[in-house]
């Protein structure tokens, strides 16, 4: 039996953005050009509808992070998955790179000595780090806490925070503390987010640029 | 300002499924004990309860799925995110490893050259293969396509196809078509799956042995 379908990839994209407009109807207006495209790469990744209505994006979120890409800085990725899913060769062409320190030995290592997350120990060694400008969080909840607590603390303030954590304990709650800070961000209210949500918008940035 | 939260793994992950065990209600009377398991990592995974509903399971999946992970079989994931999510420690402790042939320079060569997917040329590469015996296929409905097709051909067929494609052009085809197939599937009904569904569902079966 031959199954008939498109294998072009660039005409299934095309087609996928085209079946996402058409669906959005009138929830179209509720986005800009820039923003618009963002909630629907999120639902491509997701074929969830219900991002329409739970993105929320700081004013300056947008304009902050393509700057930030186009001056070549690095990305902080909060697990594994947000790493692999951001299109590299994209990031590595304007000069940055995506760190990600949760599977470092001494990470785990001292977060067992102090009994908290390595995605803890990991964004404070992030946060060191300058040349990191952009943070996609999209699993764990206490390293968003984590980054929310060192900004507070008057560390580096970074040009743009996505903070789409997935989950029952805390995701909620941290989505919410990061929308209180003076610092650009973009969030999925409520539990759903996810590695994929995360890396999906940063690349939806990066195809603008 | 000092933020309230959870900060132990274990019992953020603990809690997590508390609550969705609460929150699904009577919908788990819907699951045995080991489907039940794999519904509510995907819904861990997702916070998307809607999974509840979407997931199918071929009555000798799971029991195949895991036999074959208990004999030490290699795993096939179709995206580097599907990599990465999958619990990598685990599957080395029974003696496999995950496969991903997608970033291979000479797959990209042959599929520009071929003019399709290079997730197709890869699977065609771990079908000749036959020490990977579980499929893990999170991203591209032209993967799952490829690989019906290749069964349908009477090459090799795996213990396991974790049939979980998302988006808007083929995934809905495609899993319909792997459940009409004389393999055991597990699959998300729709448009809905991805990544993080294919590697928690996979995590969630060796987290059973």
């Amino acid at each position: 039996m031959e199954y008939q379908y498109i294998k072009n990839p660039t005409t299934i994209e095309n087609r996928s953005f085209e079946i996402i407009t058409e669906e959005l109807g009138e929830k179209n207006n509720r986005f800009d050009e820039k923003t618009g495209k963002v909630v629907k790469r999120v639902i491509h990744t997701t074929a969830d509808f219900q991002y329409a209505d739970l993105m929320e994006f700081h004013p300056k979120a947008i304009e902050m992070g393509i700057t930030a890409l186009k001056e070549g800085c690095n990305i902080y990725a909060d697990t594994q998955m947000v790493y692999s899913g951001i299109n590299k060769k994209r990031l590595s062409g304007l000069g940055g790179y995506v760190c990600n320190f949760v599977h470092d030995p001494e990470v785990a290592k001292e977060a067992k000595v102090r009994g908290i997350t390595r995605s803890m120990i990991s964004i404070e060694k992030a946060m060191a780090d300058e040349s990191i400008r952009i943070y996609a969080i999209g699993n764990a909840p206490t390293a968003l806490f984590n980054l929310i607590e060192m900004i507070n603390e008057g560390m580096q303030k970074p040009n743009l925070v996505i903070g789409v954590p997935v989950g029952f304990v805390g995701a909620v709650e941290s989505k919410e503390a990061l929308t209180k800070l003076e610092v650009p961000y973009i969030v999925t209210r409520g539990r759903k987010g996810g590695s994929g949500v995360a890396a999906a918008i940063v690349n939806a940035l990066l195809y603008m640029i």
